[in-house]
């Protein structure tokens, strides 16, 4: 047993508690949870009374941190202290799993990946959507060409519905200064870290047009549109909102060999017998287009979500076994949400890599700005709906 | 029999050609078709061998329109010459049903407007897709409040897979001269109406991305993404192009009481037991939603098509029957097309109605510096594939 990776969790609401919990249960090969931290010490007594007796419950992070029962840290806090937590505990020596998103900002997400790659330990992002059979199919499609050339990428993601009732539960939620935005930055960072990992493409440039407040009295974005431009003469559509109730989840990938629609938990995949830029070349007719082959592609294997996730990352800490999420790839679905919302703000085009100064700049005045007053209190919800 | 409304044909080339044919074939009650008219002589010619004897073939426009041959004229020209055929059609005190576009710029469609009200004479535009039952649904449950306010259109309508053989099938094709537009102007005026006809609504402002011969050796649009805002806060985005097989054709329409998405000839609505406000109102806790019914509903009746507004402007004319596609509707569609052009022109917002003079002056531009040198002959293609 002595060999068990030693986790501790820093942050212990509504996600934290769900690692704990599967931790406990011992559902991770080769890890057990050892210590939590969490600066509420009514959450902290809650903790006490809860977790088994082995788990040492911290209220300082200092001292959880610096305790030498952990050898590795989940970072479950609020977004903006993700990256400044992940410094700390590189600092000290311990590998990180960090929730998404990697933070509110790539000025400061790029730190967190410089402290990573300074301290050589092993560092993962919590996209637990990347377990998903569906996507993992995608992108090896995308990958090794059974698309071709990508041409369009059309997601619409609509079914984050939440209510007001919800957006009340939590002092720092959509909130500038709690959570550095809305929709992009809480429910969507999933979607815009597998937009870019499957297709393994950045934008070179966005228009994006963001509604602040538009559905519920928030501050913070809950209705997007964003359009991107690719190097290749791809371009791509990404639309969200937390808005609309009873909401879309539909992909579509269009290559020059041929299209893929992910929705409603299937894959749907039309091939073209030879690629469309060879049919067009050879056709002398009127109105053709190439023969189009529906597929019907097998989806192996189950989707392991946040527990997936962990064990990889223990099984990388142990085993050395590649990351399915490495934690320096955070940046990149951050980088989308950015341009998106610098975008609407400068109400103009937004190149990529975006001015990271220029961004937080904004942002500063976004929070310097805020007029609300919430609670600080924060009720940790069911994640039953939540991803 | 005498009073059998006397049909003339303006332009005999695809879609005249099967004009001709059902009316040939005595498939309009109360209509006959007595003369036609091309310019070009071969195709004069070949009409004089295929049409039924009784049918008059002219070459020249004013003789035609004057022969006393003709009580209506059904307007099947390239794009340009279809206001000015209108407005003299008018003043020769003729009814008019206009093939799509109305035209290739709102100014000169606003004049055949002004000329259709002055005559008083009956103006329909070919607008066959509004026969479709399933969108006619649409309209209805838009139109009766079944949908409640909406919030998001989303039209992807990339099922107009072009060769370049197609393109080189004609010699006005994709040119700015010959046509004035590409995918927007040719194959998309059916859903640019069916979008602000169905919802009754038309976008304040509108910022649209289209490319100029990104597929094809052409000039002009085929590939569009364009996003638009209403007035009462709703967003749509329309997303087109002829370069991409097999292609997709996926209508959603969200609104506060429910969703409609129409998608393989399919509609399909999720209707909302109490609509998204008031369920927002009264909910108490974290991640609920408003309960959502699949319902079936019932979609009657046959898509009567070309024939069925040829049959709709005949009634209108001998009975008084309201028109299923007033020709001044016709402007609506053509706004659209315009603003994503003129959108892309000037890198920039438009809003809505467009400065006509400015569209003009740009469209102006483009067909004088223009590189295309294209035979001016034509052919008519077989229409299997068009609509």
């Amino acid at each position: 047993m002595d060999n068990l990776l030693r986790i501790g969790i820093i942050g212990v609401g509504t996600m934290g508690t769900a690692h704990a919990q599967y931790l406990q249960q011992r559902k991770i090969n080769g890890a057990e949870l050892t210590a939590v931290v969490d600066i509420d010490e009514d959450r902290a007594k809650w903790l006490e009374e809860n977790l088994d007796e082995s788990v040492q419950v911290f209220t300082d992070v200092e001292a959880f941190l610096e305790s030498g029962l952990v050898d590795a840290v989940i970072i479950a806090t609020p977004h903006y202290d993700h990256p400044k937590l992940a410094v700390r505990a590189f600092e000290q020596g311990l590998h990180v799993l960090c929730e998404k998103p990697a933070g509110v900002y790539t000025k400061q997400v790029r730190q967190m990946n410089e402290g990573a790659a300074k301290s050589g330990k092993v560092f993962s992002m919590m996209f637990n959507q990347r377990t998903n059979p569906l996507y993992q199919k995608l992108r090896d499609l995308i990958q090794t060409g059974e698309l071709g050339e990508i041409r369009r990428i059309n997601w619409l993601i609509t079914n984050w519905y939440r209510s007001q009732s919800y957006y009340d539960s939590g002092g720092w939620r959509a909130t500038w200064s709690g959570e550095g935005g809305g929709v992009l930055i809480n429910q969507c960072p999933h979607q815009l870290d597998l937009w870019q990992w499957m297709t393994g493409m950045m934008p070179k440039r966005m228009r994006a047009f963001c509604f602040f407040g538009k559905h519920r009295d928030i501050e913070v974005e809950d209705d997007v549109t964003a359009y991107a431009e690719y190097e290749n003469g791809a371009t791509g559509v990404f639309i969200t909102t937390t808005g609309e109730a009873p909401g879309t989840n539909r992909l579509e990938i269009a290559g020059d060999r041929g299209k893929v629609v992910v929705e409603n938990g299937k894959l749907d995949f039309w091939r073209l017998r030879v690629s469309e830029p060879e049919f067009n070349r050879e056709y002398k007719g009127g109105f053709g287009a190439p023969e189009c082959w529906k597929v019907d592609v097998p989806i192996e294997g189950e989707e392991t979500a946040h527990a997936g996730i962990t064990q990889n990352f223990v099984n990388a800490v142990r085993k050395g076994t590649p990351l399915l999420a490495p934690g320096e790839e955070g940046i990149n679905g951050l980088m989308l949400s950015n341009a998106m919302q610098l975008s609407t703000w400068i109400d103009n085009w937004v190149e990529l890599p975006i001015d990271e100064d220029l961004y937080y700049k904004h942002l500063l005045e976004k929070i310097e700005s805020s007029t609300v007053k919430k609670s600080a209190g924060s009720v940790a919800l069911d994640v039953e709906g939540t991803y």
